[in-house]
């Protein structure tokens, strides 16, 4: 685990008095203008500038689709790897628009190990979860090996040159972990967290509800009170392996000093797992986006994060987090690249 | 003036039909997913490509600065094109990171004439309107003059690679005309449309909406109606040169088969204006962003467009439309781009 120093407030004050300079009304480029700040503070610089950035895509299948709560079949998640991998999917497409590379990090795929790919990162912690209705996700130590496996794999992208780092996610079955992980670590009720997915009917969102509040009342026989619990041990009861890995990109990539972006429901139950294990995350942290998930909302308002997109998007893959790349890539170029009042002989209002 | 097809409806069909083949659940991508059929439409084609694109930032001086409605001096609009062209200004960083070309087009700065410089097309049509309070803004052949010059200014964009078209603007005043412009094309008063613009105090604010009405007054004295009459002789008699000259952009932009985005407050009363000369313009055209100023939600309603952004931008000169570019991108590569269920070998759910 890292240890994360917080942003230099220092340069939060230092940027916003830069902003006050340069030739545009004060205030007239809104929530640009924030994100330059806290880039600025971020990167320790009044003039921040952000190059390429990568996505960190992690993938892992879940124990509790055996209780028909989503509306995809499991093997689809070894598939959408495979897509992934060839190219074909959206994030694929975003992240190649949005100035992107995509890794795909199999932490707990089950089926065959996939062949090599220059893309692919093999990292299986075990093959899926159990399920968490009847029995723990998986075991502390798998949890924290999920969680360095997601490390591991932003500081490869960091290597490669990525300046600013998203993670996604794949896994049939993953919002019902996340809404479980997100009410454990939220304290909220099942019905506040639960949403649709992928797109069940009535019936299977019921299900999905039932069988979110059944895995809290586990976990809570195990652990007793989830909100003090130990953040790890409540992942590894209600897992999944790639939440728990997104935890760890954030937490690696804000470690290496740059700004992490997070994406839609699983993703962000993996940033409230990371800003729970290191407070210090929350200066790094931006939500890409909001998604249709009901769920999403409460954790970007426990997060203190307003979403830099709303596009109605639902889909996953780390393609909100993407997509909001050049909007940060602006707020830095405004800040770092903009000519001052005095530099450019205009006269000031 | 162009005479402008239709998007090819026949094509929005079959985008809708391949987005649902395409490996993502249906509608996951929401706002994306809308955006993408429209493009196909646009470029006739279900596989829809978007590269290289342009804004033109129109800039232009206001005789109604003499009523004290700005927050800036009137000087400020020559010493921003001189910021446009040394790449300083907001528009040219968000540009870069958005692959964007920026054009400057001077079709109405007072002052000197600019020196030549490879971004800069002098078409200076008068310097400066006439104070619209008192007198017209400019005469009908000005106005033609000026869409003109949004016209020509465009099809060099388009000439020299451009697949994506925005206009910018640059106009001290010119909010205040946006408003009279807007107000008289949809039949509002003037408080409905009257916004603070770069920033003045509650006195300024004031004097603008009277402005704005006792500009309408005088308009219908010579026009009549302002809903029904002819749309470039409204556009003569309230103004700006840089508004005229963004309905130029657009229409031209359109008619070369291009998706054309609208910008802030003054820019989308251009788009207002084009839309009435040439109601096809619709299909080709969206909203890159919703800006603070009340007015252009108003103007949005009216054009039946959603924004793609909602970053509380006001600044203008483009920058909204042109950070909506990355956007845009991202909504022609998903639904040209992305394998499809068969392809990929993936289940349907």
């Amino acid at each position: 685990m890292s240890h994360l120093l917080p942003v230099d407030q220092a340069f939060l004050e230092r940027a916003r008095a830069r902003q006050l300079r340069l030739t545009k009304p004060p205030g007239s480029l809104g929530r640009l203008e924030e994100a330059g700040v806290r880039l600025a503070a971020i990167q320790r610089s009044e003039k921040p500038r952000l190059g390429p950035g990568a996505v960190v895509v992690a993938a892992a299948d879940h124990g509790v689709t055996a209780e028909g709560v989503s509306a995809y079949p499991a093997e689809v998640t070894p598939q959408m790897v495979q897509n992934f991998l060839a190219g074909g999917a959206a994030v694929n497409q975003i992240a190649r628009v949005a100035g992107a590379e995509v890794y795909v990090l199999d932490v707990g795929v089950r089926g065959p190990e996939f062949p090599a790919h220059e893309r692919l990162i093999p990292a299986r912690v075990r093959s899926g979860t159990g399920n968490l209705v009847r029995e723990p996700a998986m075991r502390p130590a798998e949890a924290l090996a999920a969680l360095q496996a997601g490390e591991n794999a932003a500081r490869r992208a960091v290597s490669e040159g990525a300046t600013l780092l998203a993670a996604g996610d794949m896994g049939i079955g993953n919002t019902t972990a996340a809404a479980a992980l997100t009410a454990a670590l939220l304290g909220l009720l099942a019905a506040e967290v639960t949403g649709r997915g992928t797109g069940v009917d009535d019936a299977a969102y019921a299900r999905k509800v039932q069988v979110v509040e059944r895995a809290l009342e586990r976990a809570r026989g195990e652990l007793g009170d989830l909100e003090r619990a130990d953040p790890l041990e409540v992942a590894a009861q209600l897992g999944g392996l790639e939440i728990v890995a997104a935890a760890g990109v954030f937490l690696a990539g804000a470690a290496a000093g740059l700004p992490v972006v997070a994406d839609g429901f699983p993703v962000t139950a993996g940033a409230l797992l990371a800003a729970r294990l290191e407070p210090n995350l929350s200066g790094y942290l931006f939500a890409g986006h909001r998604s249709l998930e009901p769920g999403h909302t409460r954790q970007l308002e426990a997060l203190g994060l307003e979403p830099l997109l709303d596009l109605n998007l639902r889909l996953g893959e780390g393609t909100g987090a993407v997509l909001a790349f050049p909007v940060l890539r602006a707020a830095a170029a405004v800040l770092g690249g903009m000519a001052t009042f005095d530099e450019a002989g205009v006269s000031e209002g």
